[in-house]
């Protein structure tokens, strides 16, 4: 019998690019139990599962060998007790380049830009003045443009690639910091042994780290202190990367430029959370992604390579 | 004796960049009579000049031969009484394309990703959920990013060629509108006898004309009408070519997505504008450019020309 996969209708999947591998395709609902005739699935295609649901169908799912993600941090996969000694676990990272860097160089261009400010002054009615009409270019000591500023990008997987020749376009000096320190895309990577000496040349830092506890709080008060007076710390990787109280801290005495954040500790941001008040502050509702692109490009890919018994891609 | 020529203080020119082609240099305060000594000035540089003093030197200096205005749109030299017989005036064109480019594209980016809806419910400690989280990617009829977008540029100069390729990269379909057809910098630039045929196809309408007579509400009731309910009017050119009566209305009716506008036809934007009001408006104050850029590289070429007795760039 031909090993059933299941996907998911909580997004649209154009099952026909799937078709021709010797497997039956099934749709199913992720806020429903999936139906008994199709509990011997061995492959499952997830995305916006809840978890209570994925948790039930850790226990059903028997004959379960991989599970494809379409996110690209999937902390509900890996919260809901599947077994990971007979499961394969592959995230969606790729998926969500293209959308996330260009929210971030959305924010970038909001933080020097000043829109937000901007808006601020129209709900009033009044013309903020002050940011228009003739103006120094780029003084000193301020990010006013992606013209000549020193862009460092923390954390360079896909998402950076896809980012840093537009900030190059735009005539930005982008360098990354990773784990392991390189060239990559004519990119200059560097290690995390060089943040003290990185840090106070930046202009604005751009995070894109994954949640982990290798990452967690790596931007802290020490950190935010090496960074200049003008620069801008940009968030679209996993909150749990800033020291939230450090950073709300930094923005309130005025020793940071700013903050763009599209992901927090907690989600919704809490009523009580400072950063809904402290100057400076673009508050992004983890909007940067969330709508995987042509997953059925993945799902085919790693199909073959199931089928052929190969190493998938995106294995956690 | 050598010519004189007078550069304003009203930004920083490095002056030693104008040294070694046998005319003086001075430097003049734009608020100020210049000085009887320099009356005979033939070369006079401008920049923000206010207009009441431009108009008393324009009887002042007699032997004035060249103006190098350093804005896009030096009305305010036009307007002074100079006498265009005996004075050659030359544009600042060419010295605010980046910061222009750079400030149209973040307008652009602001318009998909609704920033100024994300800061509405910042103000208010609300998290706009209904804008983050999993969504579809590029519905049909949203403009929701520039990637796929269809981006129709009116006015095809320098701004537009320095603004398309990043729109490009981006992953944008971009079209250009102007008076003379052809394929300019890799884009198919159509006559605006096409706009019947372009305007229902448009995601995002971006406006780059100069004020005059020939594009004074160009943009009207009729041809907004031609637009998708889904469509931005993004305008970093002059306000005039807009009728801001026909796009107020417009806004107000949604029938079209909404309008991101760095100039107006009066500015600063009266407190009784529509446009404080009307939904889905981002009111920049004339900030895109106002920074000249490398001034010393136009007026060092034209000077070469006007020494040289040849046909200077950017004349009138």
């Amino acid at each position: 019998m031909a090993p059933k996969l299941l996907y998911p209708t909580s997004l649209a999947i154009d099952a026909g690019l799937l078709e021709g591998f010797g497997v039956s395709l099934h749709s199913y609902d992720v806020k429903e139990p999936i139906p008994d005739n199709l509990l011997d699935a061995e492959i499952l295609i997830t995305w916006t599962n809840p978890v209570p649901r994925l948790k039930e169908e850790a226990k059903r799912l028997t004959k379960l060998r991989w599970i494809q993600s379409l996110a690209a941090g999937p902390n509900d996969v890996l919260s809901a007790g599947f077994d990971s000694s007979k499961i394969t676990i592959c995230t969606g990272s790729g998926l969500h380049d293209h959308t996330v860097a260009e929210h971030t160089l959305a924010l970038l261009l909001n933080a020097a830009r000043r829109f937000y400010e901007m808006r601020d002054h129209q709900l009033e009615g009044k013309w903020p003045g002050h940011l228009g009409g003739p103006q120094p270019d780029r003084p000193k000591g301020k990010f006013t443009s992606l013209q000549g500023a020193n862009i460092l990008v923390w954390g360079f997987g896909n998402i950076a690639k896809t980012l840093t020749p537009w900030l190059t376009a735009l005539g930005a000096n982008v360098t990354g910091l990773a784990r392991s320190a390189g060239v990559r895309n004519g990119v200059e990577v560097y290690g995390e042994d060089k943040l003290q000496e990185l840090l106070p040349k930046t202009d604005a830092l751009v995070m894109i780290l994954p949640g982990s506890d290798a990452t967690k709080h790596v931007l802290n008060t020490e950190r935010l202190k090496l960074l200049p007076e003008h620069a801008w710390v940009v968030n679209v990787g996993r909150g749990s990367s800033i020291d939230e109280a450090a950073l709300a801290e930094a923005l309130d005495k005025g020793s940071i430029g700013g903050a763009a954040l599209d992901v927090f500790e907690t989600e919704p941001l809490p009523s009580d959370s400072r950063f809904w008040k402290t100057p400076n502050t673009i508050v992004s509702p983890h909007a940067a992604g969330g709508r995987p692109q042509n997953p059925e490009a993945l799902i085919a890919y790693n199909l073959r390579k199931f089928l052929a018994g190969q190493e998938l891609k995106n294995i956690i």
